[in-house]
């Protein structure tokens, strides 16, 4: 059985978040792509992804995987193409690998990079406000890197996990935050980490931006959430649209053996 | 009589225009304006801006003027809060000025940038599909730059100009038309005009990258469609939705007379 790989981007706003849900009316981008997919081979296929992205977060690589039925020939089809073709303009396929039977898009995952991003002082420029949410007051990145070093590690993340999801463990590892002050008064959060609890980027950025303009919140006010381990010890979730997966990641090895089809 | 000016910022996408049309269900960027104002001041306040936008065109700044009726206190509203409330959040103010009564939104400009852009060679990125036109191959600003030479100055631009507007001439003065390349796959071409025709940036930029990946147009074409006075001499127009008004220029003594508000 051959197994491919997609790698996806998409814009999330008009979509009820990645994971297909019952119901003809929910629009999700995993729904999009498995309806794209029955097009374009006339099977019923079904998709794993590397992990669910909220409702109106964005993604520029969300990685899936999928077998082909046998019915189906490889060769025949132009996959990227196709896809595209069926798909809305708001999901649109990047590269489409041959990748080996051990490829798991959610499971072979070393790590995710996920990106936030701010428009940081002066005036609202709509044209940026699908993607980066608009602070009045200018961010301070080095204040809220400084503020944001209590978190990197591997540490128990129960503060900033939103409710809803059973899990085994609440721990995870956190590899990177780093804010950047990019061009046109954006400001960047990127977060990279071996895995994610339910909305933890959102609850992180809302935490460490929560009345950023005071800066009365220090580094080790952090550590005290961490502590916690509650919920309610930090702040609100920040809003789904400055969100983006920016990157999965798989061992050097694996990915070798994904061959572009 | 006090006469405002309004800088506002608009992401085009929903709207027919900037232009205000009879019938109360034709969104406009102009009828939001104007309803803002009429919920803002209770009064029926005409405005004039610098020129129209097409449909799904986008500005960073487009300026408007109003004189304000007699029945408003100018200091005691605070406008840009105000307006912004008011507005859809896809038009923003950016400034408003205090006015001298000879300042006119349209008559005063000396000149209008516009910028369209494209996302150039590389996967379609849908997160930037919205305001950057994709390209599959990637454009050579270098050959691109060489091409609107011909444009540059003083013509008479009737090839690039689209049916519907009477007008006493079609001579315009084009100061400046500069290709560059940007991050993340994005060109720019930059247009600068003492005033443009209908569609003429859009008529322009379809001529210029017509069958751009085979570099076969010349210089010398490109003067000879200027040359033909027809708009069947030149080629498409390229879509609304790479196209940003994104800036107004008034004199430098007008501008210093124009007092934030």
């Amino acid at each position: 059985m051959q197994r491919l790989r997609l790698d996806i981007a998409y814009d999330g706003t008009d979509f009820k978040g990645w994971q297909k849900q019952s119901g003809q009316d929910v629009q999700t981008v995993q729904g999009a792509l498995e309806r794209a997919l029955k097009k374009l081979t006339t099977e019923d296929i079904s998709t794993c992804g590397s992990g669910r992205t909220d409702a109106g977060v964005h993604a520029l690589m969300q990685v899936v995987h999928f077998d082909l039925p046998s019915s189906v020939n490889l060769e025949k089809i132009d996959w990227k193409r196709g896809l595209n073709r069926f798909l809305p303009p708001s999901v649109r396929i990047q590269e489409v690998f041959q990748s080996p039977q051990d490829f798991h898009a959610l499971k072979s995952a070393t790590s995710k990079v996920y990106r936030y991003q701010f428009q940081s002082g002066g005036n609202e420029n709509p044209t940026a406000s699908r993607y980066a949410l608009w602070q009045q007051s200018p961010l301070d990145v080095d204040y809220l890197n400084g503020l944001s070093q209590p978190l990197i590690g591997r540490h128990d993340f129960e503060s900033f996990q939103t409710a809803g999801t059973e899990l085994a463990t609440t721990v995870r590892n956190l590899y990177k935050i780093e804010w950047s002050q990019g061009a046109n008064n954006i400001v960047y959060c990127e977060i990279e980490g071996n895995g994610f609890l339910k909305q933890m980027v959102r609850n992180i950025v809302g935490t460490l931006t929560h009345r950023y303009w005071s800066k009365e919140l220090k580094p080790q006010d952090i550590q005290g959430i961490l502590d916690k381990k509650s919920r309610s010890a930090a702040f609100g979730t920040a809003p789904a649209l400055g969100l983006c997966l920016t990157q999965v990641k798989y061992p050097a090895e694996l990915d070798k053996k994904c061959i572009k089809s």
